[in-house]
């Protein structure tokens, strides 16, 4: 059947440029990954620089999948940005002279195929809806907890970005009225709970203020514990340290609380837990995330059509979403 | 032109089924009124007794109109309950018997033609964004403040009822971990704060426990503030009564915020105000709803895109989304 071999040569590059690497994935039209590649982002070399190290890095992952840069049907990109419909990156706090910078159009240029742009986090919620822990669902939500805490929203099938181009970023709904500050400059965000930078606040409190004990302070050499590893959480969690566990529990508690207020005003079927937090702690987690939300969703009973689920896609997801992204936009 | 007159004369209603009142609408397609009529609903005397009163209100909105019901295109019914696919409502709190009720097959065959229905506050919502202070909008968040806060979501076009058809609360997505009890017997809803219901909670405190002096005193005779006239409100405000004052602005500010969580989320490019404290108070309280979600926004130039207006079809906002919605759905 000379249609499905057709398809089955198309091939996809999914890019996800982030604050400290670059990854690449080569794909199948089905998400098969053929092969990757992996630099440094150096973002200290600005825009062109940063250009310059995703061009290496897709020749890299074309190497590996013995594939042809000319090749592919079309590259999708994740960045750390709001992207605008033109391709416009419009600011990336990690990375220096992003600041309305043409991402689409250089990339297009440079790597000579159809790029299609997305914000990071959304990306990785869309490869979870399609690749993932989201199969089979209609509308989903994505909470990542890492060093921030990141949200997408799939409605139906379809990414909201809103009409702004900056929605989903819902780390950054208020939870807590005149709460705690958080880094963007609010007070009472979810992420200034639910996140390592939100805890590390609480952690710098507690032991460095008020001498708390804990095994933070031989397992984390540096003083300043506002982005403690998450391999360092799980180790202080299995040895039932006192203070990570009320920390990590709060945590979850608002993320739960968090993803209440969304069942209650969107409805999705489905909730994927995901970030470096969850990927080492997830099991242990989940329930907790899953209790406060049966406790704060209104009307109670709508709270049973939603399920909680672990992301599945771990480092890849933002690159494959971004593939899948390509993939619906080029055809 | 043959085509446009066929057009022309189609009819449709739209039926608002209130706790104390049912209120219909006679409408040509494009939603001109031509008719209306209006029944006190008696619920204390179950579901087919208000059933009984819907058809006795059609046929006197018909004969105001001079139209004959058999003529009529489709009906559409707002209703105070969740509403399945099947035409189901799931439950009415205020509407005695309402607990899984056959709404939609038990007014089409009483009616003879056909039915569609869907919850009040998202038939008003949808009536805002067609007919009223929503249209050119894509993407409308409505937030209607009486004695509770309603809520509906437009999401591009579609109106956003969830997989669970329950969504869309926003009165009660949390704002206040741990904050103020809600009627719903959560702790920290928007509706806490937000609402005449809630406002009543501090009004019971600030007068009757600490014997804060208010004008209310004098003006509602009711020992009971919990639901206050929003006339009574005006009169206060515009008297500058300092509680009243203090309160409404809190519940503005609130208000901003989770207006402000919503668009984070979401990003629409339009939100509107109604209900009955905003039909007394509109031009008074919009600009403290919109600097408090000016000031809760993520990231802040986000807000940019949204703009803030007054609901515009006041008692008819849920007759005519819910003729909207009939006719969407008869084509």
């Amino acid at each position: 059947m000379a249609e499905t071999r057709a398809t089955d040569d198309v091939r996809y590059a999914g890019i996800d440029i982030g604050g400290t690497k670059i990854y690449t994935l080569i794909t199948t039209a089905d998400g098969t990954v053929l092969g990757s590649g992996r630099k440094k982002t150096k973002s200290e070399k600005g825009f062109e620089g940063v250009m310059e190290r995703v061009g290496k890095c897709l020749n890299e992952a074309c190497e590996d999948a013995d594939v042809k840069a000319a090749d592919l049907r079309a590259i999708g990109v994740g960045a750390p940005s709001p992207i605008l419909p033109d391709g416009t990156a419009v600011h990336a706090p990690n990375m220096p002279g992003w600041q309305n910078v043409p991402l689409v159009p250089a990339l297009a240029e440079r790597l000579g195929r159809p790029v299609y742009a997305e914000n990071d986090v959304n990306a990785g919620t869309l490869g979870e809806y399609t690749l993932g822990a989201g199969r089979g669902a209609r509308t989903l939500v994505g909470l990542f907890m890492g060093t921030g805490l990141g949200g997408g929203i799939i409605y139906r099938g379809e990414l909201v970005t809103g009409e702004n181009c900056q929605a989903a970023e819902l780390g950054h709904m208020i939870l807590q009225v005149d709460g705690r500050r958080c880094g963007c400059g609010h007070r009472g965000c979810l992420e200034a709970y639910a996140s390592k930078s939100g805890m590390g606040r609480r952690f710098n409190y507690e032991i460095g203020m008020l001498g708390r004990p804990s095994r933070l302070e031989e397992l984390w050499e540096e003083k300043d514990y506002s982005n403690v590893k998450s391999s360092v959480l799980q180790t202080c969690w299995e040895a039932e340290d006192e203070l990570v566990r009320e920390t990590l529990g709060e945590a979850c508690r608002y993320l739960g609380i968090g993803a209440a207020s969304l069942i209650t005003a969107l409805g999705p079927d489905r909730i994927v837990l995901g970030g470096g937090v969850f990927e080492a702690l997830g099991t242990e987690l989940l329930p907790l995330v899953e209790s406060a939300a049966a406790a704060h969703t209104h009307p109670p009973g709508s709270f049973q059509d939603t399920r909680f689920v672990l992301a599945e896609l771990g480092d890849d997801a933002v690159a494959l979403g971004a593939m899948v992204h390509a993939r619906e936009a080029a055809g």
